[in-house]
């Protein structure tokens, strides 16, 4: 049997991370003759790697493009072609499982899909382990429960559902922590910006979309500190306009979210900033607003933007 | 709570029906208050409605529109836009159980979306109701393995899975029939073509497909005497050509299968044909080919065709 890869998203986030890591384990346990590796398409950042520390998991290697390696691919917590591999059109993709909306995604022929509209992939992937009747070791589910408070800003986030709940609680038990304790500890480790430039922050978890006409890349930065980020706000306006131009993005938006007042503030450079204030019911001021409520890039941004953006 | 229609593609043959019935079962047991009515986008065919008689289970009745009855939609093996109800861009589609190929899908937000490359929809939701720990009534179990008989050929086609023979002899046990009399007794039944005009039979059991930038229309009619409808190759070949012209295909393809024998003849008209020479390995003349052991239009048409066309 030839080698299979399985990744999750560009910018990976710990979810991105831990879903590779948990379907790997996964999919060998159903299958032990199969040949698969998890691996990654960017290195993990400061929460990522807290949680690979914490629970002694090395991190996934880092791949440019999946051939010639494999022909193969499984991909985990995305299935937008922009978001995925570079030569994703020139692999087969065998399996998704993924928790956001479906978009740029077409195949020639069946295969083994599984969204759920859950906070996170890892919830789903903690129900497909029950379903096989089947545990995560102990490392593992720590990297899963991780992968939870992080999409879901420890059960906070509005993307939040009682699977999700569930599976945490389930997931902390087993992987043997305190769950506000440790969520705690990893969203402010996820939220340490140290010393770096606007222009690496506003890209360390981005993601693009095509709304109706318009090109997006929404950016999204944790913080315990807003005011401390609020203060470079001129510095990161002219980050986002220089990669919008360099890249092509119309509209280029910024969250920067208070993991523990479940809150935000939105840069926003590009056009139409009418169809974000209309979208997203906010007024933006010298590309400043007030998003109060809004942390879910997925469930609070992409569905309202994507429907005003089309019928523009 | 609002109401949701749930329902297979346009021209139902007997999984899209009785898929649409399973589905609003399963649904509604999973959480009774849950207004759901599994609907259709076409009468039943001569092969569902044995199904149906035999089950004595009421036909769904034919919508042209989803709204403004509902706003909400579930689909059940189909995906792909052009084959759904004609209003699908206007209504939110919140589930997805399907066997096909992932293509003209998106939505805005995310959804619970389940596909398996088996044989048939009714072996995912047969699978649905074990991790659930339900079962089907009788009545249910017997459309199911109808559906699965029917798009197997009684378990012979190459898109039979272990799941799907699996299911099958445990749905049959529990709605008290012998899998091989039954199956034979159903597929005789579905290959009646009675004196339908050749119109008629190729828009029966037809879709629709965007290959690169061709369209294209893959119609099969399955039959016990596959020289009988041979004899009516020049009214077929016309029938085609009529229906290409009005619709705008440019490739129109009729596979006359014999559910028995598990083999197939091939009509062609449009262009190009040597797409379908390559895509196929078979060799047209006079818009007629055999087709040794095709019988998938799913498996065995659409990927290699839409590779061949993708690359023109």
């Amino acid at each position: 049997m030839s080698k299979v890869f399985v990744f999750g998203h560009r910018n990976p986030d710990t979810d991105a991370i831990a879903s590779a890591i948990t379907m790997a384990h996964l999919e060998r346990s159903l299958d032990s003759a199969l040949d698969i590796e998890a691996v990654a398409l960017g290195s993990p950042g400061a929460e990522t790697r807290h949680a690979l520390d914490r629970f002694g998991v090395v991190a996934p290697r880092v791949i440019e493009r999946a051939r010639p390696d494999v022909d193969e691919v499984i991909l985990v917590d995305h299935n937008e072609r922009q978001q995925s591999v570079a030569d994703i059109d020139d692999v087969t993709i065998t399996k998704v499982v993924d928790h956001h909306r479906i978009a740029n995604f077409e195949t020639a022929a069946p295969l083994w899909f599984r969204a759920e509209p859950v906070g996170c992939t890892c919830t789903i992937l903690s129900r497909m382990f029950g379903e096989n009747s089947l545990q995560p070791p102990p490392d593992i589910a720590g990297l899963m429960v991780s992968a939870i408070i992080s999409d879901t800003l420890l059960l906070h986030s509005p993307t939040t559902t009682d699977l999700d709940r569930r599976a945490a609680t389930a997931l902390a038990d087993r992987a043997g922590i305190d769950l506000d304790t440790y969520g705690t500890e990893l969203l402010r480790a996820g939220s340490d910006v140290g010393d770096a430039s606007a222009a690496e922050l506003i890209d360390r978890d981005a993601k693009s979309y095509t709304m109706g006409s318009t090109t997006v890349r929404v950016a999204q930065i944790n913080t315990v500190d807003v005011d401390a980020l609020l203060a470079r706000r001129d510095e990161f306006l002219a980050a986002m306009n220089t990669e919008a131009q360099h890249e092509g993005y119309d509209l280029f938006l910024l969250l920067l979210t208070d993991v523990l007042k479940v809150d935000s503030d939105l840069l926003v450079v590009g056009a139409p900033v009418d169809a974000v204030e209309k979208a997203l019911g906010v007024t933006v001021h010298d590309g400043h607003a007030k998003a109060p409520g809004i942390v879910s890039r997925k469930k609070q941004i992409v569905p309202q933007l994507t429907e005003v953006l089309r019928a523009t």
